[in-house]
């Protein structure tokens, strides 16, 4: 269960905010920022502590439909990359303090463990099912992968940790992202379509076809399993398969037949580490799209969140909009991994440096002006 | 003389940046701070070193026409407790390994320097004279504030700074801002005004009308004398004025005549830092003023320019557009002091991270894709 914040504690965290020696309001987003933080560790001095990054990786079978300028190797290749440490996301670890894990959930490539020890194995299967066809993934796997982020997370709550983000490395999910920022904020799927790494405007047109089918109604369950030749993973018996379509609204419901297991994970994550009292600091769409997610099952996740980024893929200022929320940065940032969240950070930590190292007027003995 | 940056070079620099194992461009903005910083250092491993900020003080004799809602003691307050480190700009000077140099170019006060020796005693003039009647201040007293900004710069330079930020502490000092906006860029004076550190709205309009009133026609250089005890300071005889009305294009000009000693000191550093070929660090409102008037010098100081932060002042954003300047973080900070600049830092160590650590294409074995 996520606690919701306590409000009443509102006035005092405001008060000490308004006294120190700067015009009221004057340093904006950090005051309002700081507040956050001081309602979240519920404290007048609140604390960043050990801060990680969790990357789950994953496979998604609806990049076998094209709706992606990246091909499906690349996602086993980056996660080998990021133990070499030169990945977009290890510099960015590496300059603001993360710790940082590498988890493989569900990535189509079979990793020599030995060889590549910063992969952590909990590997689900190898890529999701093609949601053109069928399910994702069923919903023993949706609850696998949920688990999998709440692993994570004891973890790094078990060390100290009390602020973290999530970042993935998934070829084509951006895909499953514009389907449930559709289905949950009931955006046009066209406006929640974009360039993703890098399509150009007939491979955008393509991908919105593609999703469009996916979103159509479906022939029963019986017919769409008969057409399972048409689908990557097609080792797997019809009993294993969650739903037809349209999916429950409860359980995994849309989350499962749509998403990534580096998405689910992510889920799972940010919901226990808004259980844990943790900051949960959210990347550009994908990410945002989890934390989404997370909130369809438990709202009170979002009172945990902190938008790092705002980022180039069509739509996300339109999804963080609907979502009232206020990203940090906009740098144009558009490769994954939690770059645009990490590279926030130093933000948050100007937060907690004004609440606790600012002075107040009266100590400064400068004349109250705003 | 600053010299304009070498373009055959920029070819070099994109190549190595766009082989960095990511989608092309997908790091957005760090790739053309990559860029930019490269080329101001003319080299394939940029590095920042020994960041260093400059942080001038001075009053203003327009403030006597009500045009702050801070009264001008708070001037050598804040200079005074920016000694105790409990500023804002202290915070995040320390935050981000900032060496910080407090200068006294003009403020309306005498401080115990041996009570605070961290205040540098640079004063020209206890504050400007009042432009709505007369200069600001002189020829001679320019040139001595354009020399201070570049004194201390120099000094930054030696000790082996390469990246450098300006503040200000000056009350009243958005409406000489305001008005070379309005000059230098021909925005209408209505656009260029704004709340400063929090004017209501008939606060607002008051401000627009003293400054409208201080561009307007004069009448001849005697009849503006005669008027001289509306002034503040009232201490300087005729032949020091560098000017009646207009003012003359050359020499201070415009620069001298609404200009406050601590923000041409700013712009003299600025100027400087270009000629050492330093990254300038640009902040908010009245720092962003300072770099147009330092272009007005020289055009080539933008070249060295990176600004750090798009303020809440009205007005800002159109400064910033009309000067071509994208801004790396937008938080509603109206502080002054410098802190939009200081708090971006992180973003320019990105950059340099990004272009000097991030592994290539070729030598991560991926598949290039973009």
């Amino acid at each position: 269960m996520i606690q919701t914040l306590d409000k009443s504690f509102i006035p005092v965290l405001q008060e000490k905010i308004d006294n120190l020696n700067k015009p009221k309001g004057s340093l904006g987003r950090l005051e309002s920022l700081a507040l956050q933080i001081g309602l979240i560790q519920h404290t007048l001095t609140p604390k960043l502590q050990h801060p990680c990054h969790i990357l789950f990786g994953g496979d998604h079978g609806i990049e076998r439909e094209g709706v992606s300028v990246s091909p499906r190797e690349v996602t086993w290749q980056q996660m080998i990359n990021f133990g070499r440490g030169g990945g977009g996301v290890n510099m960015f670890c590496r300059q603001h303090g993360f710790k940082l894990h590498v988890v493989d959930v569900g990535v189509d490539y079979d990793f020599d463990h030995e060889r590549y020890p910063h992969i952590i194995d909990r590997k689900i299967a190898h890529g999701t099912r093609n949601f053109l066809h069928e399910p994702a993934m069923t919903q023993e796997e949706y609850e696998r992968a949920l688990a999998v982020g709440a692993e994570m997370v004891d973890k790094c709550h078990a060390e100290g940790c009390n602020v973290i983000s999530f970042g993935e490395m998934g070829i084509a999910n951006t895909s499953p992202s514009s389907i449930w920022m559709h289905l949950f904020l009931g955006i046009p799927l066209d406006k929640c379509v974009g360039a993703g790494a890098g399509l150009n405007n007939e491979g955008i047109k393509h991908k919105y076809e593609v999703l469009s089918k996916a979103l159509a109604p479906r022939p029963p369950k019986g017919a769409a399993i008969r057409d399972k030749e048409n689908t990557h993973n097609n080792n797997i018996s019809e009993d294993r398969l969650i739903s037809g379509w349209p999916p429950p609204s409860g359980d995994g419901g849309l989350l499962a037949y749509f998403g990534g297991y580096e998405m689910v994970a992510a889920i799972g994550g940010m919901l226990r580490a808004a259980e844990h009292r943790m900051i949960v600091l959210v990347d550009g769409f994908i990410m945002t799209a989890c934390m989404l997610g997370a909130s369809q099952i438990d709202r009170n996740v979002m009172e945990y969140a902190v938008f790092g980024h705002c980022g180039d893929e069509s739509g996300h200022r339109l999804m963080l909009d609907a979502m009232g929320a206020e990203p940090l940065l906009s740098l144009g940032l558009r490769l994954g991994e939690g770059t645009g969240a990490i590279c926030a950070y130093p933000i948050l930590q100007s937060a907690v440096n004004m609440i606790n190292e600012m002075d107040n007027f009266q100590h400064a003995e400068i004349t109250k002006y705003f």
